[in-house]
């Protein structure tokens, strides 16, 4: 059984998931990648587990037909069925191993790529991982939700067929309660979200918007941690992703489509992580304002950076800008 | 110019330093590793820059004969004539890019690595690490000292001759600022350190001790957040490496020494990088111990960990402490 510990000096909460190891998976699974039978392609679904959401305009559950398939992790980091304590006190502890840890296959496709897909077929993605939050939210004992999309082996995918993750966990995490309690601080000082305070000075200053519209922006991070690391927002303030609206999705989409398509002619078409960033579950009210950061994962990880120490970034914001306003999709 | 930029919302802090982009470097490196005539060969002293310190019997600077040679970085990413100044106020800050960056060249030879050297040669290279340090600490603007060593272009390095590099910040980086908090309020909830306290635990159940002696101890790290994440910890308290004594130096460089041998039996020559963590420039006094984290690079590093989130470690640091007891080196 997988279980989470917390590091006894800096408080990091770590998942110890053995289940997850298979021989091959101590290196790196180069050989994963594409290989064999996939088992999110359509035809395969009995390969993935069981659907526990789906897009499909009619047919059975499990069988061909669907745009977008939500199934269970194959080697769960965390279960439903786990459990969950905050000891009190003790050096070494150990907190059991609730939560969630779902698949979110994005296209029946094998080769689809966000850079290629329509902004109907993203807006489905983030449909299903707004519903899958919706439904999991009901779920009383989950505090966070962690989505994250992998594209590419040297960003950690293990499998090309498009697809994102989303954990749930039973706690807020030490990066998500830091940044919570920043954005906190900093609206208790300005009196308004720090969020929507950068949007609008990015909007107005012009230096490092790659493209908006009336809903959303996407920009190039100020402190941007890796070349061409790009946040889409939306210009309206809303704490939590799950809280998000039909339409509004589709903007998110044809934001996210476009910046995706931007990065892939600008990098030729890199490796590249997507991390949702949202308040905890429940939390509609906090000083946060959901919004997705873009990676592209150009270089191995540094030791320097590896603990979240510090980041050497040779691409300055305002030339990723540039680049990326130049960057013109054919 | 390089300059360090803060984060508007976390407060994060990133080196931005277009000098060192060069047309191959915003990809992966490959070709560099190992390829075409290496600067930090004995007899190519020339390539490598004028030597700031190093360990040699006689002979000239800066001319064959030494063992250990200390170099500034050829692409700096801080510099000592840079500026430094904590804004007051503004979302959006810049701070200069004062600090230091220099790199330290471990062995004339281009093939040696740490898991064949001496005991005696590692510890050359943990006494220019000491050397710089003490040397640089002479420096009021200069605040942390961070040290890393990346064997392996996974592990992000992009020349394989042995070698570390050492940067001076003239701020306390956010993650050393949260584990120096942490370890402040454990002290003062219990009295004492709470590294001495771990290392004595874990002393007395033998758990996850790798290797020890009378000065120092190799553990899995509790919560490790890779398979076979190992800490090295001198066990008499210390704050600051830098304060270490030649004799203690000995000790730890033995410590090391095993520690990687261990690993590079058990894993066959995995990348990896090693990190110091230090108490800050002048507060020997802080509530902290210095240590040593070295991380098997086995993976790439996934969203989900990347911006220091949640790791998944298939391998239980039970597990690793018991595959590293038995990985014997002949």
């Amino acid at each position: 059984m997988s279980e989470l510990r917390r590091d006894p000096i800096t408080g990091r909460t770590v998942i110890i998931a053995p289940e997850r190891l298979t021989g091959a998976r101590l290196w790196r699974p180069a050989g994963v990648i594409g290989g064999g039978l996939c088992p999110f392609c359509e035809g395969q679904e009995h390969l993935a587990g069981g659907e526990i959401l789906a897009w499909r305009p009619g047919g059975e559950p499990n069988a061909p037909g669907w745009s977008v398939r939500v199934v269970p992790n194959r080697l769960p980091a965390l279960r439903v069925e786990g459990s969950y304590a905050e000891p009190m006190s003790g050096l070494f502890q150990t907190l059991g191993g609730l939560g969630a840890h779902e698949v979110i296959i994005e296209s029946p496709r094998h080769d689809a790529e966000w850079a290629h897909m329509s902004a109907e077929e993203v807006r489905l993605v983030l449909w299903a991982w707004r519903e899958r939050m919706r439904d999991l939210r009901r779920d009383v004992r989950l505090r966070t939700f962690l989505l994250v999309k992998n594209v590419g082996a040297d960003a950690g995918a293990t499998l090309d067929h498009p697809h994102s993750q989303l954990l749930a966990l039973p706690f807020v995490p030490l990066h998500l309660g830091d940044g919570l309690a920043a954005a906190r601080v900093r609206e208790e000082q300005s009196g308004r979200c720090v969020f929507c305070a950068v949007v609008d000075d990015e909007l107005s200053s012009d230096r490092r918007v790659v493209s908006s519209d009336d809903d959303t922006v996407a920009i190039s991070a100020f402190a941007a941690r890796v070349p061409f690391e790009t946040w889409i927002l939306p210009r309206r303030h809303l704490a939590a992703f799950d809280d998000e609206c039909d339409d509004c999705l589709r903007a998110i989409a044809e934001r996210v489509r476009d910046t995706v398509r931007r990065l892939h002619v600008a990098l030729n078409g890199p490796p590249y992580s997507v991390l949702l960033h949202t308040a905890p579950v429940g939390e509609s009210g906090a000083s946060y304002h959901w919004h997705l950061e873009i990676l592209p994962r150009l270089a191995p990880v540094g030791g320097l950076a590896w603990d979240g120490g510090i980041h050497i970034n040779p691409v300055s914001p305002e030339e990723s800008t540039r680049a990326l306003r130049r960057a013109v999709v054919p």
